[in-house]
């Protein structure tokens, strides 16, 4: 679980680059993935994929084909991310914000493209999120992500076969089928979550150990990191949905639309698993006090009515001498063993009526 | 209760299809009850139901009758549900919306009909909710539902028997009346909770067990579920009445607000007993609390008084020599015994009269 | 305290009519009070004041003077009711929202008349409001109530003395005027509310007991019901105040303004108080809590000296044979009972100044 | 303490008037002080002061002088306040606001006035706000306090000296400035507020007893007190700020807008202050516990382990006669004693490695 | 710790001047730092700096120079600043808001220049925020703040050696790149709490003391400070974006909204930390509590089963004389002693079995 803190605090708050660098400065991560740029062209039943390291050839590229994909992976190569940013004119400032990959979700328009940033949950880990950035003009869209694998595959696969949709599509619908590859791996972390938060209020109805505390403080901070992901793309779905963009066409609107319901959905499920496992948590402290008190009473009460029995025990067995009348002439007495064990009878019943009197047990 | 969470989950976070499908794809629920197509066309006095098998007998069916509904149960045979959709024209999107029941409460307006989603509470059970689809344009509303078995059988008969507005009325007026239906079938369910609600609390006020806890928390969770079930309804309706739609005529929005205001009603009623149930809860245990303090402070004091007591009957019970007159002169003293006797006395009154003083008890 | 709670489930959430019933059916409670209908004419320096039941006559009353008020009371009678919305031309849906009297307050407009639903606070009781419904336009104000017995005798004799405003007034002053005195209805509850929450507060510094936390928590309810009651007003008022409705004149809404206002600064009141019986409640369970601690660990300090003295003399009372020098050399020492003493002493310090040290007492 | 609250109750919810009384009548609180007419009239290098009783004399004063402050301190005189009112044109039911002063801060327009409500904190203490009430129109200022002795007299120096802006200022400006003195009222009662909460902090860093949480009790309901009476004025000041009324000129609104973001300023620090007291309370109840366990462990520790040892004590005094084998040997053993005390030293290292090993201290 | 808190109420609430001081005096803090003006012309490739005490030069440097930057450092020099706002044509409320340092961040608008306030997080210290003031029109921006030293000096090193685009830039481009320096000043102290945060939460889950308690609780005061602190910047940047006002260009805009996003951003961050640390806090206090009573059964267990045998100890103690066969014949038997260890022991398994089956350990 250390792992997974320590990794949170370089999550959430990050300055973007040296304090002091004039703002818009390219300045990779060091220990970021080196860069491989991918270019699949596609629409008109043509497709063209390829590994691309001179840049002038896209020009080439985007004349044979209707809608191109530069498929970005890998952030750690200035050099290259500057001369593709320099050859398709993308804003310095976007590009900062491409490389430090700690942006919420959000689009900004820019003059001659939509700059949009996403987050995808990343191997399944609440806490691991991966920043993807896209800039989307007609005929081009240009994706960047930090590491190589992600959840585009099929779609990739789609475009080679010429199946569905997205091989008529332009590039807004390819931004669309990307998103929502975005949105849906946020699902099964989700799923995974939920069902473990039922299982542990399954588990507390049984029984009550600190295990399931733990795990219900674990739940919460990744329903915590998981919110802190996926907000903001409801902000920036929503912008996208209804802004009067050039970029976005009204066909490609109606399934981001569709995107924009399950991101709310999501959200809205969070939030009512954020409250469950505080209402979980409640019942959880309650119920464990309800318990300990009973225990504690009972406990109590035994030892209560014990004390009072032994003092007068204790006080029989003071050894004073016989030779005066006063000093406990009850051990003399024939029946003073039996006097005795009836005092302490009394005692205890007397004890055991006022406690019942009271509602105590 | 272990049942009813595990349901939950299956309910609250799901995604739509497999990851990678391609948006859009409709794939059914291996599981979901097969599909049933009932068409029922009214209007003008004229009355036809049938089950419908060839959608091409839809046509004239329309032609003969104002108003035709088209009533789908069981969402389990994808070819029927795939040609009644390419029949009718039904958005992709909007039909995978249909078979993937985790929707929300929403409404999305298309091109040529309005696609609304709602959410019917199912066989009085707060979990358990069924999701209703339908497309309405002028003429026609199609409605999809997981399971046979509605609220919706009043409104066939009267239909039937040609009585209630909802004969002369067109498609938007029958919405708006199986909205109706449904809104309405949360009012039980909330009732019952309501009178459970007022039960524990009479019964916290008269004595406090752990039952009453469990109870007040599933009150919450099941009324956490139905809040999040009716939530979306009340955005839902709010674009009905107020959307600028040509799909809802002036007429039946008076009677949309209508249900609007139920559904607020509904909203507003669920949220006080949230509150109040956590008012319940925070009363429950400071109540156990307060009595348990009561009870240990109680106990508490009587075994503070004996054991000092015990400690000086110990002492006069030490086996000390009488060799010497220093060895606990007292046990021979003509008084010993009633000396010790007032001794403990005075110890046991002084703490009596400390603790009073402090106002212990 | 049980039966509050027992009407407040059947206040707060109640379905208008059984399940199946097509929207608009009026169906009256059959435990509602029978309907009474009284006309009041005035304006112009006439006064007509009559008990109807023949609603025919209505025309000439509202002949003869420029306003006319129908005041009904009570609404079991299904056929005056129905009979008075014919002749009227009152909405079915309207009407049915005026017999099911768990409405919130609410303003609707409706092409010829306002409709506006308020809920009066009833025998001075919060968890009891009485719904009231108005339809307004020019020359014309029909308001129902639940039962007899209100708060507008005072406007009653305004009206029949030709005293104050209301008599030159519309029928949209009329309304304001009834308005004003329902929420006036509420300021008495609220400061019986405030000045027991103050009493309660008082109360707890100087003593803490459990009747205090069932005296907050009622209190809690109480305010929670109230809030329930008043705040849709603030909606309803502001909508009157602000719309352009024609049925409200510009100087009408002046004075509607000042009932707005009203309506704010109550649920402003009740906001407060809940905030602040939650910090009361807060600083009882704190305060208990503190002094509990404290008296338990004073009493289990001396416990815990105690103890080990008992012990010591329980070890000087065993009984072992003096036949070895081994045995409990101590007993037959000249100065053993003084030595023993003077351990326990010792032990007893120790302990003292230990717990001292750590500053436990 | 407790007078603070009943003030409080007073203080929080009042209906304004009577039941029934008709709206707008101006019925004075009896125990109000009488009220007190100056008049200040200002402007072009004149100044002039007077008591007033005739106000006739007003409208000569008003020719002479271009603005005329009506300076009208408390509210007991209903005749003189009602002639005021009628000389002036002030609609009843502003001046049954001015009358009944439990009014949150606000500004209503009328016709040919702009009536404004705003409250000042009254001796330092966070439970008084006094009301004022102020009627604007060109060249005219009328306002109205509960009590003599305000904040304003700093502003009466000004105009009496003809310094400062204040005195080329027109009614507007005025008003501004007596405005900004009020909001400045605010400042010292929320500096003495922080300063306390500040010494809490520390004193509780150091050592935790009841009456810190009294004292966190006591400013939590100070800072909702201020709260509930400054917050309106936020509302009120955005109001003159933006809205387009013509009773405030474009350069008294730079002013204003500097008047509201003290008030923003205020607002924030007292929302800062709750739930650092919020914080602070939680901290105290979180350190106290934690104390406490400790202390209880430690000390319950220490009677578990002396509990089993006195019970072999008390087995060892046990009287059994020695005629059997089977009585209790060890008594008679050459080492018995030390053997009993070996068992006694085993079985408290036992329990105390035990302890140990499960890390209970 | 003591010097932060004391510190914090100096920060929070401050009234601006001496209550009745005219409003727009300019009243300098006689503790301020003395004031220097240093003056930085560029644009066009040159490049000018000194240090200005003589303020009729100015109009010489502006004639110079397209853009000028006038850095006042120090508030303490009244004579000075005077002289340069009489110069400049400064607002007396804008320079009173500048000398008076608790403003919030902010954005007022003048007929002739744009007023901008921010504040800056001084030496790394959340408690310590330093309030920055911004006057910019074309061709000037006058920056003042408290004291020298500040995160501007890379912006200076750039203008000076004709570095980046700033350079080019026109005085509201300079004003962004200070604010974004202002706002990248909060990453590090954001960046070190959340270290500290995840460290904590680390040291909670191995082992609980009071010393996580009071670091939770003094990051939850710094994040509160913190957000105290960044919040109206989002406000300010968002006018500053959105606004049509003339004194932004365009193209500053799209940098502007980058600063808006890392405000957002940041804020962001706080609240999610402000959400942990509570959550963190609750999970402390639930495990502390679960396992004290733990801790406190099991001791309790022990207790509970001892006290029962030590009476029976006690019993057997007791001296009562033999001459009577009632008088504990037990202590006479051949197998006595052993009848009486069975007797303890079969208690002792009774209770173990009673709890076992009770489910207590």
């Amino acid at each position: 679980m250390g792992k997974n803190r320590r990794r949170r605090s370089q999550t959430l708050a990050k300055r973007r680059t040296q304090p002091g660098a004039p703002p818009g400065s390219l300045v990779v991560d060091p220990s970021a993935e080196s860069t491989l740029v991918r270019v699949i062209g596609y629409g008109n039943g043509g497709f063209h994929e390829s590994v691309l390291s001179d840049f002038t050839k896209l020009d080439s590229i985007r004349r044979q084909h209707p809608t191109v994909w530069i498929d970005v992976t890998g952030l750690g190569s200035e050099s290259t991310l500057r001369a593709l940013a320099s050859q398709l004119g993308l804003h310095p400032l976007a590009m900062e914000d491409v490389v430090n990959v700690h942006q919420r979700a959000k689009v900004d328009e820019f003059s001659d493209y939509l700059f949009v940033v996403a987050r995808m949950i990343d191997g399944g880990d609440a806490y691991h999120s991966e920043q993807l950035s896209f800039f989307v003009k007609p005929g081009l869209l240009v994706s960047f992500q930090e590491r190589a694998g992600d959840c585009w595959d099929p779609i990739r696969q789609r475009l080679k076969h010429h199946r569905g949709k997205v091989c008529e599509g332009r590039s807004d619908y390819l931004l669309y089928a990307l998103l929502d590859a975005v949105i849906d791996s946020y699902f099964p972390v989700m799923e995974q979550i939920a069902e473990l938060a039922d299982g542990v209020e399954e588990a507390i109805t049984l029984e009550q150990n600190g295990t399931h505390l733990m795990q219900v403080h674990e739940l919460r901070g990744q329903l915590l990191a998981l919110r802190r992901s996926i907000r903001p793309h409801r902000e920036m779905l929503n912008e996208l949905v209804r802004d009067s963009t050039s970029f976005i066409e009204a066909e490609t609107r109606v399934h981001l639309r569709d995107c924009y319901d399950h991101t709310i959905q999501l959200i809205d499920s969070i939030d009512t698993y954020r409250e469950l496992t505080s209402d979980l948590r409640d019942y959880y402290l309650s119920t464990v006090s309800n318990n300990m008190n009973e225990v504690m009473k009972v406990l109590t009460i035994i030892s209560t009515i014990f004390i009072p029995l032994s003092f007068v025990a204790g006080v029989y067995g003071m050894n004073f001498k016989d030779h005066s009348p006063w000093n406990m002439p009850e051990l003399g007495w024939y029946f003073g063993y039996p006097f005795a064990l009836g005092l302490m009878a009394t005692i205890a019943c007397g004890l055991l009526i006022y406690f019942r009197m009271r509602r105590w047990f």
